[in-house]
């Protein structure tokens, strides 16, 4: 499977652009860390990835959260990451029909697709979905994730629903490129499995210091996440940078290295 | 059960106050025809809603695809709502972690919760995305509508789905006022169910020239939606303004008032 390779063998191989760039990001910076900033400045929001940035593969954005959003936001959040080598991955959830979901993507003052090197949609409305979003991203070179389960309390991406997120993915491997999940999907309707394949998964739900937010989401360790459960990206969101505003830049710095190095540790020990 | 009362005997009793005051208006203005605004040009947007203001009890937004938005045009908006007397239903189709909902609703660019009456959320994280979204709404007044099922092709919320979306909004009955469904859902979950409640079904995929868009989309028509399947609101797009860009008015009018008057002659069929 997919996961007992290393990051750099799996990046060869794979034929989606996007989910290239991120598993060369992985190797080349040893981290398999996304940070999810969830700020609602421009201000913050920069600091925060400046400063997370060279400990992360990828950072994880909700830009419809951003009260004074404006284009020029996103050229700086490009420039980062070339300068800082992470992959940007929109959080943006789609959930709708796929001619909307199309305009969602491509269109209105966010212009997701634009920018976005990975994004993520529901299964729920069915196969139209990815046919809306590839229309719009595959000839840019980007990836989809679909959301095959969640980390919170009560979730209905359980059992036939995430084996049916699983069978939509399969038949557009072009176009996604993993799951966000809490394991590897191998074993998942296992009739349509291809020995090949290579689906990403990138966990959210992660924590070294806490495990709940009182609001319904529920926390893991990395060595849970990727040792034991074979996913391959972590994503922390407020265990790294708190509130957001008025950073203490050397504990936020020490926390993403925290999480790094034992993702990273993790991974280690799955591969040995 | 609920739809075999009038629309204003359920508004005399409805404790939302965003669910009375859209049962007010299908009363007063005697439609139940909501237009969906799909257009990504503030000037066409503002255009269809002025022509078919009118016609129609609600007005069904996707701000995220307008490319110019700007405040300026919330602020138009309300006052289409106030001079023609329509509720706005935002379609959002939240889908996340109660916490990043109640951002994406009350802040980001678009500011949803400070000027739409009614958004829509899917069920799939939890009931914890219900009490994010009515940490923001409730105090506002505003309601929210759940994704109980979805009219596209390979939809995944369907049987044991659609119950739990059914249990989490009886869970939930101060803010969450109905569903996006195909059909009433007093007989789903039955167990569950207060022979008083009333939510609202406001139905998508309603056509009267067309079985499908090519995209997974599939259609029925006023009848089919309203006298057999007890739905409350038919939600129609395209069928009535076409691309939204160069309007034929006469053409816009004569369409909003057509599938007004077959909505309309389909509930009067219905409580007779």
């Amino acid at each position: 499977m997919a996961h007992r390779q290393t990051y750099a063998q799996r990046a060869a191989k794979h034929p989606n652009p996007a989910a290239k760039a991120l598993l060369e990001t992985i190797e080349r910076k040893k981290t398999n860390l996304c940070v999810s900033v969830d700020v609602t400045k421009s201000d913050d929001f920069l600091k925060v990835i400046d400063l997370v940035g060279p400990y992360v593969c990828m950072v994880k954005t909700h830009v419809d959260i951003i009260e004074d959003f404006a284009p020029t936001l996103i050229e700086r959040l490009q420039e980062l990451s070339v300068n800082h080598d992470f992959v940007i991955f929109e959080d943006r959830k789609f959930a709708d029909i796929g001619n909307t979901v199309a305009l969602q993507y491509a269109a209105g003052v966010h212009k997701i697709a634009s920018w976005a090197h990975l994004t993520n949609a529901h299964p729920v409305p069915g196969p139209g979905i990815v046919s809306g979003l590839a229309a719009v991203g595959r000839p840019l070179g980007r990836g989809l994730l679909l959301l095959a389960e969640m980390s919170t309390k009560g979730s209905l991406a359980t059992g036939a629903y995430t084996e049916a997120a699983v069978r939509m993915a399969r038949e557009h491997r072009d176009f996604v490129v993993g799951f966000i999940a809490q394991r590897r999907m191998e074993s998942v309707a296992t009739e349509s499995v291809d020995p090949e394949e290579d689906f990403l998964i990138l966990t959210p739900g992660v924590g070294l210091d806490t495990r709940g937010d009182g609001m319904g989401q529920q926390y893991r360790t990395p060595k849970e996440v990727i040792t034991e459960a074979g996913c391959d990206v972590i994503i922390v969101g407020r265990g790294i940078y708190g509130k957001g505003d008025n950073v203490d830049v050397q504990a936020v710095q020490a926390q993403a290295e925290r999480y790094r190095a034992e993702g990273w540790a993790a991974y280690l020990a799955r591969i040995q």
